[in-house]
């Protein structure tokens, strides 16, 4: 077991390896074997096939799985930004240890274990006296970002730090035996440096990356959009820079949720992005190591604008599309049922040779 | 108990009635009140909602799942339609009972059980004699049916009688407990008739609804596509008349997959419809009672050509798109995982008011 506390950012990066081509072409032969048209579970296949070619196996196993929910504050909101009140950071939090919220039921379904990791909300959150307790870690990497609008929202080795937070939990569950990792986040007001981030990292125009995130009206949208313009003429974040852009413009659950994505890299585990702020973070984690895209499956398309520019700069095709907004990792966590359907077709279908069934004529 | 054999096919019809609004209405409420922004799970809250108003009550329930894989061989077989041979409708069935075909996998992900009807192909098949015939019901409504392209593929009382098979199969799995129906299909050919009918139930041309089935070359879609302009030509099958298609044109299972389809709506039981030819079904189905739209759920879309106009015909909005082609009913399957996911959001999150969250600032 190596010591994941001594581990450096930059050693991570450099020890995430491209997939293994010959193992994921076994693998796609396997696929063209199954008695069925050739292919005819269209992305199933290729979901199961990469999961092969990311656990390095040929019999893929996705059975413990497990959602990291980051949570954190921003100061930004002081600009008026988010529709929700700052405390339901902490309310919802309360609510997802109780077993209460959208990404609760939506992980009992899947069977999923959520946990819950506070990467720096405002309020104090003792584990030991709430409800569901257990399901929580303390990371606090402050109280809440600084207001971006007006300084950075935090230190460059606090965005560091963000980092290796997020990997260490992550790689912490992956050593108790998690072979599928879910992102998620909590905190109000954080589509705004979700869609700066995206800003920068895509190159396009804040106007194309400010949604009505928890559900702002239209002008209220138009001014989070001049929000993040102006921020990023400010803070001239360089795209090139991860640390940078994170520090800038970032959020603490953001950092985290790219630290979660490298462990998954790191150890071999595939991990599912799910909507807006959680693929700022991969996009955050692929401006650390480009060949991390190949180790996420993008659970769903969230209806948040921007969502899919992001989706396209990271060349991944969204599982599902069912309008989805929420976050919480609901959309991610969602799409592990189909990714554990795809990996079940994969191990359990017969070959025409075990079922004894004619191939297709000439 | 009623007695299902009794009811004749004019009765199921005018039986069905309009979902409950009230009942809808009261259930778009709740979804209102659960805490995450407004209707920020998308069409999980529809789904859920539709649930409701199908089953007649607020606390949904999809705890019994159940896929009738109704299965028919095809006398247009003989027009070299199809990239498999025909003995594959009997191989394939074998698998089915065996638990090792794409529907069985999936089936056993989402907890659904496989049930396979024999509507008529053409080997004879002893349930007693095969391993896992349990799984097995012969209902032959003949042994495949007549090559359409040179003769109507049924008489007309056969078609009534596939329909009314359909009904009473799928009655008995709901009268023990099937909260959750989904409709599959097997046989070779099959993509044929489902697009034929489909022209006709459309109106669209016939070339946009040949498409590769099994896995045709270009110029074998091009001859299947004349072999339907042929048949339409010779049948002036008659949309309006349902018994008139199917019998023209049709298929038995096509015929048994709207009987399904007929009794789910006649006991409220929401009906998951597959891909391509459980569509043709459905199209069968709303022929004969325009209202039944509102009882089904599009599980998917295909990539079968035509399926997305069938789809739109209905005015259903597929829940999965991820290239699927096999049919089987394993598309149908795959989003009942959805389905369930979205009653278990509806059933099991907090409202505000039960977490204590802050509600959304004006």
């Amino acid at each position: 077991m190596e010591k994941i506390d001594d581990i450096g950012l930059e050693d991570i990066v450099q020890a995430i390896q491209p997939l293994d081509e010959d193992l994921w072409q076994k693998a796609k032969e396997h696929s063209e074997r199954l008695i069925m048209p050739p292919r005819a579970l269209g992305r199933l296949h290729e979901i199961a096939e990469r999961v092969c070619a990311i656990q390095g196996c040929l019999q893929p196993e996705v059975g413990k799985k497990t959602v990291l929910v980051f949570a954190g504050d921003h100061g930004v909101v002081q600009e008026g930004i988010s529709a929700f009140p700052q405390v339901v950071s902490l309310e919802m939090i309360r609510c997802f240890l109780q077993g209460g919220a959208g990404i609760n039921a939506l992980s009992r379904e899947v069977g999923a274990e959520v946990r819950v990791v506070d990467m720096g909300i405002i309020p104090d959150l003792d584990a030991e006296d709430l409800p569901g307790g257990e399901l929580l870690q303390v990371c606090k990497q402050g109280r809440g970002t600084r207001n971006f609008a007006l300084e950075p929202a935090m230190d460059r080795e606090q965005a560091r730090e963000c980092i290796l937070t997020g990997f260490r939990v992550a790689s912490k569950w992956i050593q108790s035996g998690t072979r599928l990792l879910g992102t998620g986040d909590m905190g109000i007001g954080n589509t705004t440096p979700a869609a700066a981030m995206g800003a920068v990292f895509t190159g396009c125009e804040p106007e194309l990356m400010a949604g009505p995130g928890t559900g702002l009206e239209e002008n209220g949208v138009q001014h989070k959009a001049r929000v993040i313009e102006k921020v990023l003429r400010l803070h001239q974040p360089q795209a090139r820079d991860a640390l940078d852009v994170l520090s800038k413009v970032g959020g603490f659950e953001i950092g985290g949720i790219a630290g979660c994505i490298l462990a998954g890299a790191y150890y071999r585990v595939p991990v599912v992005i799910d909507g807006f702020i959680s693929t700022a973070g991969a996009l955050l984690a692929q401006a650390l190591q480009p060949r991390i895209r190949e180790y996420m499956f993008a659970g769903h398309c969230s209806q948040e604008s921007g969502h899919r520019i992001m989706l396209q700069h990271l060349d991944l095709e969204p599982i599902l599309c069912l309008d989805m907004r929420l976050g919480e990792g609901t959309g991610g966590v969602l799409s592990m049922g189909i990714i554990q359907a795809a990996v079940r077709v994969f191990n359990e279908v017969f070959t025409f040779e075990q079922g004894g069934v004619s191939e297709k004529q000439d």
